[in-house]
């Protein structure tokens, strides 16, 4: 992962054919330029976070081989760790069949990924095995 | 999982305080009323696809216990495997510090979960172990 990120280029979106089937990487940006991607542990696959690349973000990534999001709300470029020491090392980037989607396993640094200082962000679960009318409640675990 | 959709209900989003350490479920929808929902073999945490929900969605899937999504593409709520018998039975649900994002834990049923019948939508990794100039290369695995 050294090529410099000017240097990386995707391709075109031509066919769903060659979209879902082909081997050149064609991602799909949505309206405000962003796709999801899914940080999980490299080793377990633990869900991690999901955060937002643009296309800027996304050469970053591949370049440093550190995850580098796109801020939805500081509207700029987010790499991940780089004032929390918590960056995350790009160990494998998959992505899905209609190309709009990226799964990122990564090795997380520091002490965990979430800004609440959880090892994940996904530290709730929904209560749906008491299911009941009213509010549905969350369990830490 | 037993409760009527229609009985099912989500708090309000108050303080960043009670979104992120609260116990009450208040998931935040975007501009176009969805949240992303990965989801992910429930014994193996494998990534299986990325999809989105609506509010009716989400309720119906709590109510039903599988996984029911609203397509982008199609404009309408979509229960998953209605049609390809690929139903999944959701396991678990967790939900991040903000509350904007999913993890659905499930059994998936039938073949696989992607309708190109790969067990997995993220059934291609780009080929960042041997970086270079150009379009990035996916392979299959």
């Amino acid at each position: 992962m050294s090529t410099a990120p000017e240097h990386i280029e995707f391709a075109t979106r031509d066919t769903k054919e060659s979209v879902e089937q082909g081997l050149a990487f064609a991602p799909k940006f949505d309206a405000e330029g962003l796709i999801p991607a899914m940080a999980v542990d490299w080793r377990t696959n633990e869900a991690l976070m999901l955060a937002y690349m643009n296309e800027e973000s996304l050469k970053q990534t591949l370049a440093l081989g550190q995850a580098v999001y796109y801020s939805r709300s500081r509207k700029q470029l987010w790499h991940k760790g780089a004032t929390s020491g918590e960056f995350q090392i790009v160990k494998e980037i998959r992505v899905d069949c209609d190309q709009d989607a990226l799964v990122l396993k990564v090795e997380q640094l520091g002490g965990g990924c979430c800004h609440t200082k959880a090892t994940t962000c996904f530290y709730r679960r929904l209560a749906t095995d008491k299911p009941g009318a009213g509010v549905v409640s969350l369990v830490r675990d």
